[in-house]
């Protein structure tokens, strides 16, 4: 079993932050909310059933299945983040409806191990029958690692037992011996879960069952193949007709795998978990193929928010560099995904390329996904919003212009829940000799080095400022190796050891301090935090001519609310200075980015003409893109014009 | 009756030209060959079926009906095109055939005079049940437009007769009388077809129930309303989902209508009829709400190319001002719509601005319908093409990089068939005091004033050169107004008399000489033909930074054969010299526009970058739009960067 790679939840606090506002925005707002909205007590939300269907299954209350087929995950995400939740802040009240909600689970479980309240409601006997469509073996991964969570947090083995029968059921089920099911699941993810379930329960023959499902994926011959013969299915649905097995990643065996493909999510969670059994069996090959898809990513199919996903059919990869910012897809869940894969690529080999996308899509993509009050939630996170067109085009109408409380589909605000309040897993790693710190935000990290406990305090003001405060109290002096994460941003950074500059040397975008550490010892590091105007390589045709503006790891946008209609009229011209200014009264104090530009007039009525177009000066403002539409409906843009 | 508003057709006679080459060839390569399409006996094309409808229909043979619901009027276009040409080129062979097909049409007609096979054969119980859906009417008008062709070419009234019967049944069935029913088609084309049909048959009642058509149309109660109650349907089509009637211009009486919307097609078959009809009835309403729906596509809905209909889904109006060039619908039909509406309106009153757009939409959107070999057609007009995206993103489905010989949808190519083969009403208009030209091409035009013959004969190479030679023989000295139109794009223009320079007034884009004319008198006619850089308006924010290149009525394009790949990453020096020049060995002889420009470079694998661009130096070269893939699969681009 490989070694944790960061301190457990309750080993982590954090003070005040941008980030870790949001954090406990979750806990106190989000989980309660959306236990309301699982419980269908939410006024003005979809209704979603979920917690019904379970009461219906367990036999607590009569009545039929109600909603999408794979909801039960929505349930699952939420107790992994209430588990999150009481593994920081014990709650009596939380913990025992925790209590009451496993029964129910448990009681739901059939005597075999199954659990699908879909399938037992409305098809029992499509059990296992159509693995490219229903989503059995995702909703078990959701199951398992709300299992593990519970656990972790509480240390009641309730729900982890629950989730061992299941996983059991699945091992016996699935596999390439005479009467098991030689094939996977349509929506990868009970692969990372089964690996995480192994490391908990030391169970080798659970991280053998991931390692089958990873590398049965698109073998020949092709199980889905099979499957939709046996099925008499003669179509495929919509979302699959470019890709055909390509859009659940089945289209070739993973490790042929270069080019990311079809759905985004199903590929994230897919990757997670190949780039998580590279490491557990310091799999070479798997390695490998895990950097070609990150690195395909990273260049070709990544918004500038760190969003990706630019097909709205399908949810899908599009062609590289074919990211439109109208249309763009850009989930929630797969800016989700994408920070896991980083995550497991960080514990793979540390490389601050690997932070600086999770640093990127977290304060962007992610956090665009909820609202500054926690109650409203997107989905899709557009770069570029016009609210008539959004309206009236067929093409936009996966987009939403303010968020909502809910969706029928609501992956996405669990999803969001479960991450944020487990945020300590993604801001350091812990190794043998030290720690690194990947995101910067104030906190206090207690970790052992051998059996020497060290207690990290963090002070800053990232993300608008550039100084970060690291005071080291080990319990005995103690050599060890503080890794401090230099952003790919970052162009000037300045450490100072007990106020005295020290050199410091950036390997794969860490400065790292070997040296016996003192009770008391205090780092200073100074990041110079100037505003970039990003231009995206031109082969993406659709930011020609544009910038975007970033300071630090935040990607600003325009607001109509704060610069007036029509934002594609703005251009920033190329000498003009960029000022960042922090608004403490403008939502829950930010830093904005404001400039003198040009507004290019509306010569008359005529739609075509030979003129050259004249510009007035103007005032610019931007907002971080995470907080957009939080302030009524508008335009917004990311990509501005240059002049 | 209002009189006729041009010479017919076999008064005209076309020499070479950018326009009638493409008249020829739909005479010598398009009529066969559809012929051959509607017969079922074209290879690699998709089935078309409509022979066979009629013929099972007529009881000539046994079958079943094959194809869409409306494709009779596919053959009642072919038939019109087919006349247009007996009218102007006899030939036995294809009088003998349009006999035999009109005998079997007449057989397949119903005793009551009904006529639409698909009713006929799958659904006879459906007969004007669902007008929303169904196209009923919409194949009667294009069966009574055939008609009307097919008797002023050949004098024979064999189908004449036919749709009179057609006609007299719908007079007695639709109206608001007691027993009548108060509706209209979903689909408009029978309120214009019956007014060229009291036109030439003298019956005022054919004109009264178009009227009757037009202004009930979205009157309160809503027809529709009732209907969709009566047949129970819940939902309508998708393509309505944002617009409900006003997909199908029946949301509001046609009088209150200001704003374009629906279906593009439909929208302009209808404005066609009502401007027909405001001008037959001097009816000053109707005129006004003409003229605010073609201010409004002139100004907020036309794509440069002169294309209309910028939603691919529902082939519909957008937002105001909303023009992507990728997912442009601007479909050949209706360009072709918008041609016949402008015709109307220069009926209406003479105004350049009409022939403006006429000869815009001609040149560019309607042309580029049509491979130069005459065998292969456009459905969908794109302004920018980038096969691997099209091939991908879902929301690019309905745009094809090649033309296709027949589409399972076939209205366009028949309608384009049955337009230019009727060029000549679009070049001219004849009134009682004189004649004017609307567009140039080698030509000689016969028309009267009072009992006088006059001929006009036209020289030139327009659009390639800027000089008109018209030649005027009237049968004696007479006195009459030689209107000439000085387009909207010609900023300077001199006119000579028998060699002598004479000021001429442009009184709304018409220049005038008004003399006795001698036989041999001479006028010419002297356009500055210079390269024009077109901007958009600011408001379409799709064309932001970018020009389009016209040079007289040509729109031009990039391809990728003559300028690489990734044409959004050239770029156009706001000072560059722009070049046109003629290749007399380049798709058949054609004007060129050359230019030294930009190419900004690739820098690197990053995917964004702080960097500024770096450009190299190259040459561009751009073709008319109207040829654009006549040279294998590549990219395409009509709005250019400009630096």
């Amino acid at each position: 079993m490989a070694t944790p790679t960061c301190s457990p939840l309750n080993q982590v606090t954090f003070g005040r932050g941008f980030l870790a506002d949001r954090a406990r925005l979750v806990r106190e707002v989000v989980i309660p909310h959306q236990w309301s909205a699982l419980n269908d007590r939410l006024p003005g939300a979809e209704r979603s059933g979920t917690i019904h269907n379970f009461q219906v299954a367990a036999g607590e209350k009569a009545g039929e299945f109600y909603g999408l087929w794979f909801q039960d995950s929505d349930l699952a995400k939420w107790i992994e983040a209430a588990s999150h939740r009481l593994a920081t802040h014990p709650d009596v009240a939380l913990d025992a409806e925790l209590d009451r909600l496993i029964d129910t689970i448990a009681k739901a479980q059939l005597p075999d191990g199954y659990l699908d309240t879909y399938i037992q409601l409305v098809e029992p006997e499509k059990r296992w029958a159509n693995l490219h469509e229903y989503h059995e073996l995702y909703i078990a991964g959701h199951f398992i690692e709300a299992g593990v969570a519970h656990f972790e947090a509480t240390g009641k083995r309730t729900l982890l037992e629950v989730v061992c029968k299941l996983a059991d059921l699945i091992e016996r089920t699935f596999g390439s011996a005479p009467g098991q099911i030689a094939g996977y699941c349509g929506h990868e993810e009970i692969e990372l879960a089964l690996l995480k379930l192994a490391r908990v329960t030391g169970e080798s023959r659970y991280s053998r069952q991931a390692a089958w499902f990873i590398n049965q994926r698109g073998a020949e011959p092709n199980y889905f193949e099979a499957e939709i013969a046996r099925l008499k299915i003669n179509r495929l649905p919509e979302s699959f007709h470019h890709d055909r097995w390509a859009y659940l990643q089945a289209h070739a065996p993973v490790r042929q795998q270069r080019e990311p493909v079809g759905h985004a999510v199903r590929a994230l969670y897919l990757y997670t978990a190949m780039a998580d059994l590279a490491r557990e069996n310091a799999d070479a090959e798997l390695a490998d193929s895990c950097r070609h898809l990150w690195d395909r990513i990273e260049k070709a199919h990544l918004y500038v928010t760190g969003g990706i996903g630019a097909e709205w059919m399908g949810e899908k990869f599009a062609e590289p560099y074919d990211l439109p910012n109208d249309r763009a897809y850009a989930e929630s869940c797969a800016g989700l995904a994408l920070i896991f894969f980083a995550r497991r690529m960080l514990d793979l080999e540390l490389d601050g390329r690997y932070a600086d996308v999770l640093e990127r899509t977290l304060y962007n993509n992610v956090l665009a996904g909820m609202a500054l009050d926690g109650k409203t939630f997107f989905y899709v996170n557009p770069l570029e919003v016009r609210p008539a067109e959004v309206r009236r085009r067929y093409d936009h109408r996966h987009v939403k212009t303010q968020r909502v409380p809910w969706f029928g589909c609501a992956c996405c605000p669990p999803n969001i829940a479960r991450t944020l309040t487990s945020l300590a897993r993604y801001t350091h790693s812990v190794f043998d000799d030290g720690i690194a710190l990947h995101l910067f935000t104030a906190s206090e990290i207690r970790f052992s080095v051998g059996r020497t406990r060290v207690h990290l305090e963090v002070k800053t003001d990232y993300p608008w400022d550039g100084k970060v405060v690291v005071r080291v109290t080990p319990g005995s002096p103690l050599n060890f190796a503080l890794r401090l994460r230099q952003p790919g941003w970052c162009r000037e950074a300045s450490v100072r050891l007990n106020g005295e500059v020290v050199p410091c040397t950036n390997k794969a975008g860490y400065l790292m301090l070997l040296r016996e550490w003192q009770s008391g010892d205090t780092v200073v590091l100074d990041f110079a935090l100037p505003v970039f105007r990003l231009r995206a390589n031109p082969r993406v045709h659709h930011n020609r001519g544009k910038v975007a503006l970033q300071r630090g790891p935040i990607v600003y946008c325009l607001e109509e609310i704060d610069n007036g209609p029509g934002l594609n009229r703005l251009a920033i011209p190329s000498d003009a200075v960029l000022h960042p200014r922090f608004k403490p009264n403008l939502l829950g104090g930010v830093g904005v980015i404001e400039a003198a530009v040009q507004r290019v007039a509306v010569p008359g009525e005529e739609l075509y003409s030979t003129t050259s177009p004249t510009s007035e000066a103007t005032q610019l403002r931007a907002i971080p893109y995470a907080l957009w539409a939080n302030r009524g409906e508008g335009e917004m843009l990311v990509w501005i014009n240059e002049c």
